[in-house]
């Protein structure tokens, strides 16, 4: 998955068959700012945080026969990933954690 | 998905059996400038901004027996993705909204 | 898809089961220069500009059981995609046209 | 796969439905320094080598429906890929070794 | 696929279940320098140019529940790509050829 911040949305209004419903809003990648366009069902707003998901498992994840989509906001970032609540360091696993 | 505009065709006389019918359009990814060759059912033209969308699921939007085809034109861009008409900035949310 | 040229053959004669016949063959993207192997069904010669899909559909290409080939040459381009025979301007689409 | 270093949590509470039980985990890529979420189901901590799988496979690995899940932690790494228990010197490679 | 030259072995003790028997070589992709890690059953050794397939079809290759592993090596290169042994220069292709 990938960290992003929304940009904007995308509209689209002729366009193939088969796209489900929900937004087209365009993400800028966390890092190197690189840009693309992810599905959102979540009603994410331009600034958000959001974490993308890309590929067929994107399509895969819409009931019935998979849209043609490639990218898909599957949650909203609570907080930055480096922040004090971050995983446990190495060596500190609690035994039996899965 | 990608953003990107249509700089032109590709003809193929000599190819593989199983293309689907269509254009096989060249175009320009906004932002970084790579290029790459998307099929096209819509009739864009040259110069129309494109949502393109990659991989597998690109061959599955096709009925049938999915062709080899990795990237295809979903719609043409009615504006640019960070217009007044954007997405709605983030703590704006309409409660229920899906 | 990627437009490409063949660069040349890469002979591998220890390899695992289940590659298909044809020729792997070393192709340079246009534009980046950068090099990835394509299998290849078309006979396809050094300098010869062709057309390669990659990923998953590559390899659903093949009757049977798919085999592990991720990068296809499905053509082999006639014409650069931006010369005169190139896709209509936008505007200019003929209504009813697919 | 590529070899990463994990660099911390991403926490995202309002997300869509179908994500198994694990964290997303933030993750350096070794070398280029490219950071992605990878979800993981070891247990893994903030500064752990881990190798990370992409695409459609991470989400084949979970049982029954796969989840709009990218990249997973397959493993957490002993050692460096360029230490003295390294792969055999070409030619040095043990007959009927398969 | 990519051509590579394997560089080590990644050893991971503590992983999760599915994995196949074989080893994970890192390689160093030719041209650029980038690095991933492959699955390898052939016995490849380090300083061995090898060939790398990526993706679902590196997974869907083995027999049984495809494993999470999206990159495989699929065979030793013999000779360089750009060898006097390459492929025939275009318009030297031999009629009936397929």
């Amino acid at each position: 998955m990938l960290r992003a911040v929304v940009t904007g949305n995308v509209w689209s209004t002729r366009r193939i068959d088969g796209l489900p419903s929900g937004a087209f809003l365009e993400v800028e990648v966390a890092g190197g700012g690189s840009r693309l366009v992810a599905f959102d069902v979540l009603g994410s707003g331009v600034g958000e945080s959001v974490l993308v998901v890309q590929g067929s498992v994107a399509a895969a994840w819409f009931p019935g026969t998979p849209p043609p989509v490639d990218a898909l906001i599957i949650g909203s970032i609570d907080a930055p990933g480096d922040d004090g609540e971050a995983a446990l360091p190495a060596g500190s696993r609690i035994p039996g954690r899965r």
